[in-house]
């Protein structure tokens, strides 16, 4: 399976364009869309949604992926293994937490080049077509390198910040509600939020957090949009009550 | 095939997370997306969407059906096979009509639970394995309820609302085309509304209903956005000219 | 494979039922969206677009083409081969600069009906039915015709309009870049736009134009939003700064 992660949006050419390469260069393997709409030009927010939502996807799954400001720069493209999957993207940290978090120690530089690479659209033209060697079971040529000596190296494990915002509103956070204890109330947007299970535990109106269905903890309002009743975008800061680290 | 009918909306992590359920657990088989934005949130609207739309897919389909504001409280996972098709999703009402539709009388509440249930969302952990299995031709375990006890069962057979606008500002109402005469007016918005066959049979910027491409009594305006027009959203009520029931 | 470009939208449930004809009746057949969202209404600006992202997919691809606000009228279906590769969709020049482009000279008229048409949805109804007998290699009854007899015909090489704003606000014109030579400015919004290769080689903020990775020069600002910078909407006009033609 082919997983894409990026920030095209769903609109216009440019995911059709990508799903062609794959279809004619990786035949017969399925190609699921998990976020066309990771924030945009946003590598870090994205590389905390990615590790989030990667890691119930079984084994041999190949995530291409692009969110990509420096498309045309000198940024390399790697390619990392981690927990039995590849990731394929640009070297800016994007794929930096889900390599973390699989407790894996190095990567590949790809050297692998097209025939004709454009100067906009590394997706369709390189990283489409490395991600489907790899679903194939091909390397493409690369050289290995640390993963300490990659962007986002020095980035924190969970990311106290609004990663996502669906359409209902909902704000996901770049944290894990794993790492945090049920007592551990929120503050966003100028107010407290406290642990609830899930929408239908509390009452119509009301703001909450909860460990979402992929374990981020994520901001909502039973009935409501969380994101306009408390003013927030991706990028804005959460505060962990008693958080010694803030 | 498997078809989608759920209020996901396209963007965000939802519904590939669902395709990539579907991909595993039923390989091979086609999934179609039906609706991705169906009306959110409201069960009533959505069945009598759903009934017009299913009715001309082939015998065989899986109907795999979310619009499920109550998910995580005490709602039943329902599957209900209707003339060669299922169909499965929460027991609010969603899938009633289409089961009345077909003459059904019984569905199943289904027992079967999977290893891990998310509170938030049954339909990437409940439902999507259902209707996998449906699918390969198992039957989830479960128990037979007749539909008569299932909510939705005291609804009308058409509903005389705004159940879903287009991109183009075309306006379905829950009546079905056939149900009217061809003399019958619709009153919206203030407006009465005469019947025409098609876009190009009235005048560029006259608003007109239609018998849509699936049975449904359709409010459109030729070159022209119907709901701006009227100033009509989902769920407004539509009056018929004459219509001793109203 | 079966490429559609469409004005449907990705919402509603035009697409999925476009797709689930194609999987009846083209099984196995990968069905690609590359447009959902060619500019409504307009089959000329539709058709530099089509043509501009149509050239880069392989012999034997059938483009599934449907802008057609003249559906439920008396204008034609049409299939054209081109270049190896079949386009379907209506007479009304959408096809017409991809059929030039290939050097074709000859078009079908398609005579062929489904047993059933209904007024509004001919995407559905039968031009998919046509796409999927050519992709299965069949050859729908028609009759022969001159392109010079379509409409279209007399519609120029280029058009110096924009035709296409993507989610990021990038403006792409009716224009193939390879036309233009690399002094040339192009003048939109009252502004005059200089040509560079790509988004990293400008200052963020600046506005530019380049050659996108289809061929067609398309305005951009680096990290900013061109359409709404410069107020720019479809269908606008472009000055190339010293053309004769204008």
């Amino acid at each position: 399976m082919i997983v894409l992660f990026t920030d095209f949006g769903l609109e216009g050419p440019y995911l059709g364009q990508v799903r062609a390469v794959l279809h004619r260069q990786a035949p017969g393997v399925p190609v699921v869309d998990l976020f066309a709409d990771a924030p945009a030009f946003d590598a870090m927010a994205s590389a905390y949604l990615l590790a989030a939502y990667a890691a119930a996807f079984p084994a041999g799954a190949v995530f291409l992926c692009v969110v990509d400001p420096g498309v045309g720069s000198a940024r390399a493209p790697i390619a990392v293994p981690a927990a039995g999957r590849w990731y394929v993207g640009p070297d800016n940290g994007l794929l930096a937490i889900a390599a973390r978090r699989a407790a894996e120690t190095q990567a590949w530089q790809i050297t692998w080049r097209p025939e004709r690479l454009s100067a906009s659209f590394h997706g369709r033209d390189l990283f489409a077509p490395v991600a489907a060697r790899l679903a194939r079971g091909e390397t493409p040529a690369g050289e290995a390198c640390p993963l300490a000596a990659l962007a986002g190296h020095d980035w924190p494990d969970d990311l106290a910040r609004v990663v996502y915002i669906d359409r209902f509103g909902n704000v996901m956070t770049g944290l894990r509600a794993g790492t945090l204890d049920a007592e551990t109330a929120l503050v966003a947007g100028g107010r407290r939020l406290a642990r609830a299970r899930t929408f239908s535990d509390v009452a119509p109106g009301d703001a909450f957090w909860y460990e979402n269905a992929n374990g981020l903890a994520e901001i909502a309002v039973n009935q409501g949009q969380a994101a306009a009743l408390l003013g927030l975008a991706v990028g804005d800061p959460i505060d962990i009550e008693g958080d010694v680290r803030r």
